[in-house]
């Protein structure tokens, strides 16, 4: 999984019948600490997650194992929200 | 998915049986704001887009979810045409 | 799909039974134009493409989804052979 | 599979149902000697690793492939605990 | 397909129950010609592959689709040993 911060929505009315009720969030690769880096995606939303916070995505099929993305033609999913990370010892990240 | 924007086409008469229908377009890579990135893609439209037109692209076995590409041997396909971006706060981009 | 181009073959007597009577093709990478980038792969072709011809090569599982590739361990496929390309309503190339 | 040093842990209480008990952990990718890369990712652990340990990680659908991992969304996991590596007949890295 | 050559072996004896018996390989990417380059992976084998042999690995789920590898969480799986390639007429490698 790929930890990055939710920092925007897309809207689009025109698209394939089963992403009716998606919600398209955009999702900016962190470092694990929460830096930005200069990759994004766009992903399905399946735990209520916000602007602003921490996430973690799933990719390719994997993305479509959660309840909101069975079959759907989406290729990434946020399936957790990031509480906090600790690399060797250290708090790196906390909500 | 990875934003893009529709920027020309493909005609391949010699191609697998099961893609004969489908429109292959190229879609160039872009960040949120719609700026174009090096990066395209060939992809099958699902949704009706055209050329100039902001798109949502699913790669991989997600692009063999839609009805027009279930089973064919294609590994992008356009999802959804962009209305929108807002990125922390602000529009990027508006159609 | 990746556009690419062609140039080449590789033989190998000992591999996968499944892999029997299946040509592989080196593609390396184009600009839509058909110019060359310094990536390449090696393909199943499932359309009869040869030495010099500008290709479609689909990756991953949907490499899976033609007639000559079902169930074999292969990650690319050439699906198809590209006639022309047109970007911005100008023809980059003609086959 | 990629060659990794577990360096840390993720915390997340709000996360899809399936990830329920899962241990996810930060992966950061490293050479066959050990040596970090700048590259890290997120899985979840199949074989009790724990940080400072160098592992092998499966990505994409392959990461549900385990007993602890299958059909849920994610999209790496550790599978194996490196003893050993060897390369052009020199140990380059012994646990 | 990836072009690479098998430069080294992984022992792990910590592992996914599903990998006791597989053979672990660490392949470095080629150009087409055998030259060495700074990528690697770590693949089972499928064909009996040795050290210092030129060899495709396919990737992700196709990586699951030989007799060997079936249903086992490995995303890289080496099916052919390469006897020699030919590009734009010229034999780059031969065994």
């Amino acid at each position: 999984m790929t930890v990055g911060k939710v920092v925007g929505t897309v809207v689009a009315t025109r698209k394939d019948e089963k992403l009716i009720g998606s919600k398209l969030l955009i999702v900016q690769d962190t470092e694990p600490d929460g830096t930005l880096l200069s990759r994004y995606t766009v992903a399905v939303d399946a735990v209520g997650a916000g602007v602003g916070e921490l996430v973690l995505t799933a990719a390719g099929s994997s993305a479509r194992q959660t309840n909101s993305t069975k079959n759907k033609p989406v290729d990434a999913v946020i399936m957790a929200i990031v509480d906090s990370i600790e690399v060797h010892g250290e708090v790196l990240f906390q909500k």
